[in-house]
């Protein structure tokens, strides 16, 4: 796609959220599984419901745009989706590995803070104001689910982690 | 590497952060280059040389951990450089590149911030109390980097970018 305008780049950016998301609801069940302590294991579950509510406005986003809802491929993603499959397939110790899929998954959710801090701040230029909406529900959706990460980790995992 | 325990774990990422960094000096200048804005361009060039004494720490650590600082490659922020070089190669309007760019910039800060939000508390845990001084110091400065790019935006980039 060509980039002329910064209606274009805010489609291409768009674009990679969308991908970006879908490729984490596939791995999120996978980090669940993998989780120890139950309230990472229903931390990831509540935020794979929350995610397919996030593609699901960002659909509304790409139809107010008239623009299809797909193309190019998140590779910043696919790293730290294979950063996580990585760690999963190592033998770790109880504790240690939960404190690495929280430290995986907040990577993920700081990629994502910047990526719909700058679509906010695009839609707000462009005039979007509906789009705005939708992209700011987002936004505090994944800081709200970092803050939970880090909450976990320094309440429960990271000392697991530290004892094993 | 096999991880077991949480100092394991802690080196590992350790790794990815330091290999991490030694991407960024080599995109900063590329960065640099394709950037309009003089301040975009001040901006990266800084944060090159402050990203050369991160690197510097980050091997203080490995030399208290008596580990080599080298190993894995970090395959996000191969992701994140990437995207920049797509972006670079694109045909854009004056003005568009670079809130392109900032957009990049900034998702690799935040990858940055969580990266070393979590080294400095699991240094803490450890007890490596000189560690936790020289991984926050990084953290700082890479939470003013994003702010500074926030400001740029805000400031000039987006506007321009608009005009485009």
């Amino acid at each position: 796609m060509e980039l002329k305008t910064m209606k274009d780049l805010y489609v291409s950016l768009l674009q990679d959220s969308y991908d970006s998301e879908r490729q984490i609801i596939r791995a999120l069940p996978k980090m669940a599984d993998a989780a120890e302590t139950p309230e990472l294991k229903q931390a990831f579950e509540g935020h794979l419901e929350e995610t397919k509510g996030q593609v699901i406005r960002l659909e509304q986003v790409f139809g107010m745009l008239g623009v299809k809802p797909k193309g190019k491929s998140c590779a910043a993603t696919k790293g730290l989706v294979d950063e996580a499959q990585d760690l999963m397939s190592e033998a770790v110790e109880e504790g240690v590995m939960d404190a690495g899929l929280i430290a995986n998954a907040q990577k993920v959710e700081h990629y994502e803070i910047a990526s719909y801090g700058t679509l906010v701040e695009f839609a707000k230029l462009l005039g979007f104001q509906d789009q705005v909406r939708l992209l700011d529900e987002i936004l505090q959706q994944e800081k709200a689910t970092d803050v939970k990460l880090t909450k976990l980790a320094e309440s429960k995992v990271n000392r697991m982690a530290q004892a094993a």
